[in-house]
């Protein structure tokens, strides 16, 4: 895999007629846009630092605090108090970039460097579409996502569950879950840390997939997880749990505080950063304490509390200072960056899109390297869409396209000196032998955008935006096939899901 | 006037319960993106000197004409080539920042620097909204969009009429706009440049709107135009015209080329902006010959053909690559650049706004100085929308406010070491000092937008972005009231306008 070539078995057309941009890794080439001077980079840094020294964070898992007792850190009862030495020591471990790759090496992903790869939406409980309504989240409207998330090329892979599954009981959800993540998709899969057996299994259903050894899988990242801490300054006992297990086996672990800001965090945007970070380096400090080296990345993720509603308000103005404040500091760091496409309207209409482009380009704008919940995210995290679904990714391949070196080159051949002079005053571009020769390559292709003047588009019904979306993902739907899968591999990983649900699966 | 402070005048609420963000000169403090490497700076601007030097420009106006000849350019019937010399002498007279003052001084906005003013849509020759869906532009429909204009303190003035009136006569259509513009708003206003009657009725009205002799009037930017060249590289009479007589009484001017990629301009953005930068300052060149520091701006509009449907597709990637590289070449002119907020959907969509977020953020990171049809603008232009104009305004407030220091600031206090101390792990601070303190202004306050939850906001009637916005400009517009003006001014300006109308107006 290179940055810029396409990985052949990946370019699929999305259907009969909906064209979309190829796979590839994108490279971010901007340089980011820093709201911090040097000085203030320092001083967040030092808040962090004197947050975890003098305040401390609660550890609600005993095995964690231990360890970290061991370690030399300040222990008393669940609080931890870690000292800057430490923390950076440990930090100075952390792989500044590296690979994640799922069963399909052809849709090895990286991490880190200016690279910036897309996860679908993950975890709402609710699915909303337009034709159906809202209503809990199922397992086949879960399948359906899945779909959606292997079909698009500017999608890396799963963040999570698109939509929670409520009619799959609890103990066995994450194995019918990881089962169907592994088989309809080839791309980059997740584990959730809610509990042992069902971090353990994830990890093992993702090397059968990949007909890997124990040896094989751990020899470098295949699957992936997040971990949110309990702002302000807690982790809880299975996050860790999940976390310290995935770092044992050389997965990567990404650390991305839920910080609220007016609620769990500060109501200024740099006291909510400074409190995330602290929160997310002293889990990093433990990872890379029980593996040096281990992968890791920092996650950020500050909403802000509506002091009418309640609600946690994304896409903000303020938010996306927040957003470039944590490129900043993950830069100082060292450690790859974890942004979210979050938005709050309920619906994928136009807030839904100023906000969620709002999250998109301060991404951009911080160098962030993982984009979470890319497509589908509706409604606070609370609803999943395969309207907005299909509305993000073009989204997303406009940025994509936005990265691309062709979109600015400026040779003398892109400045088309002689195409000027032979089309000279009054004359026309359209089909000079300059515009041919760049043609369909030229510009981003639409994917639901309807480019038509008025006349010719109310004369097609007149149909809005998430009316096309809803669509383009029935027929995507319609038209999926699944990728190629290893016929042994499947067998066994049916046999591993048969035996783990006899055993009753996980706890509930 | 100072950048930060708001004029009180103009901190009216919108409505009994819609909120908005002051009135404010935006400081955009971000560093811009640059695509271009310094050699590509070079390349570009060696790109625009040698088409105007080997290939020329047409000029449709013999006058212009007339005076380039006698400046020493190369003259071959309305073919005119300039050597750089030439041009980077002219250029060299233009100022990097301007002021233009309307008839209330408090109004005052400023162009070029770090400064970012916005305009209301202008020129659609429809109008659509909710509730009567889509026609012809008419008078009653130009006055609502210029109220909307007046109540928005994101909107800085009007960029040209907000919808074309097509039920006034043309002779007189100028006059009765012009009367419009200049009582139901006290902000900067706009001169066609359609003919000498027009201009200079334009430049009259304001002058007399605002209590002014013509020495006075000319004393200072009082009122803007914007001229578009044909491209490729044609420069029409009337357009031209009206720039010289701009320029002759010291009012400003921007000189636009529309250069639509793959039709009027190269497929490649580099090629594009070369092309609109020889347009652009060939014309700049000709004003400070006439007049040596005359008010300019240099624009740039590059939109690309969709070769489907032969319309022309606003908001790309490859525009927002445009843009910035426009920003680059502006400033290595030495001159304030203007962006427009442009779209290409027809209705107040999903589409709609993420075109637009692309036009705007793309205008934040190339430093625009100017955003044209920043608010209202639908379907290429073809179309004015009120919600859209309601929608838009969410979306430069919130620009507006990212642009403010405290979006990012990073003091101690900002850090807020203390509160965190104080709220400690599980606590809140909701409610803390802290947050208190800040309260309501630590957060850009929605317009249109609903944070509630879904249950909530299904609960209050369902209701999407756009019908909140049409409600929100129903509300704007059954509580307006007009500015406050001079009422020897109203006066004088009616004895004009009658005057005018009897003398027949301007040729239709």
């Amino acid at each position: 895999m290179t940055d810029e070539t396409p990985a052949a078995a990946g370019n699929r057309p999305l259907g009969g007629t909906i064209g979309q941009m190829p796979w590839r890794i994108p490279v971010n080439p901007d340089r980011p846009t820093e709201p911090l001077d040097p000085e203030a980079v320092q001083r967040l840094h030092r808040a962090a630092m004197r947050i975890l020294s003098g305040i401390g964070i609660e550890c609600l898992n005993p095995e964690a605090v231990a360890i970290l007792k061991a370690a030399g850190c300040r222990v008393s009862g669940s609080n931890v108090r870690m000292d800057e030495a430490f923390v950076m020591e440990m930090l100075g471990h952390a792989p500044a970039h590296f690979t994640i790759t799922p069963r399909n090496p052809a849709r090895e992903i990286a991490i880190g460097g200016r690279h910036m790869v897309c996860f679908s939406v993950s975890s709402p409980p609710n699915a909303w579409d337009l034709e159906r309504g809202r209503r809990q989240g199922d397992f086949a409207t879960f399948r359906d996502f899945l779909r959606l998330t292997q079909s698009f090329n500017c999608i890396h892979g799963s963040g999570g569950y698109p939509v929670e599954p409520a009619d799959i009981p609890a103990p066995v959800r994450h194995l019918d879950c990881l089962y169907e993540m592994l088989t309809l998709t080839d791309k980059v899969c997740y584990a959730y840390s809610l509990g042992p057996e069902r971090i353990e299994d994830a990890m093992e259903m993702a090397r059968i997939a990949a007909g890997l050894s124990p040896s094989e899988f751990e020899a470098k990242p295949r699957i992936s997880t997040n971990i949110n801490s309990v702002s302000p300054l807690k982790h809880d006992h299975l996050m860790l749990d999940g976390a310290m297990r995935m770092a044992r086996r050389g997965q990567p672990v990404v650390v991305t505080p839920y910080a609220l800001a007016g609620a769990t965090a500060p109501v200024s945007m740099a006291g909510a950063v400074a409190l995330s970070l602290a929160e997310a380096l002293s889990a990093l400090a433990l990872l890379q304490y029980i593996r040096p080296g281990a992968p890791v990345a920092l996650g950020s993720f500050i909403p802000h509390v509506d002091l009418r509603s309640g609600a946690s308000a994304f896409g903000s103005p303020e938010s996306m200072r927040g957003m470039q404040m944590a490129g900043q500091m993950a830069r100082f760091y060292g450690l790859p960056l974890r942004a979210s496409g979050a938005c709050t309207s309920n619906m994928p209409d136009g807030q839904a899109m100023w906000e969620s482009a709002n999250s998109l380009w301060s991404a951009v704008q911080a160098g962030a390297n993982m984009l979470w919940h890319a497509a589908g995210w509706l409604g606070g995290g609370q609803t999943a869409s395969p309207e907005k679904f299909v509305m993000d990714c073009e989204m997303l391949q406009m940025i994509q396209r936005y990265f691309e070196e062709s979109s600015f080159a400026a040779s003398d051949e892109d400045i088309a000196l002689e195409a000027i002079r032979e089309v000279g005053p009054g004359g026309s571009f359209f089909g000079h032998s300059h515009s041919r020769a760049r043609g369909a390559s030229a510009f981003c292709a639409p994917l639901t955008a309807d480019w038509r003047g008025y006349e010719a588009w109310a004369a097609d019904g007149a149909v809005w935006t998430s009316e096309r979306a809803h669509r383009i993902g029935r027929q995507i739907l319609a038209e999926f096939e699944p990728p190629e899968m290893d016929h042994k591999a499947r067998g066994e990983l049916e046999r591993f899901v048969a035996r783990r649900k006899e055993e009753g699966g996980a706890p509930a």
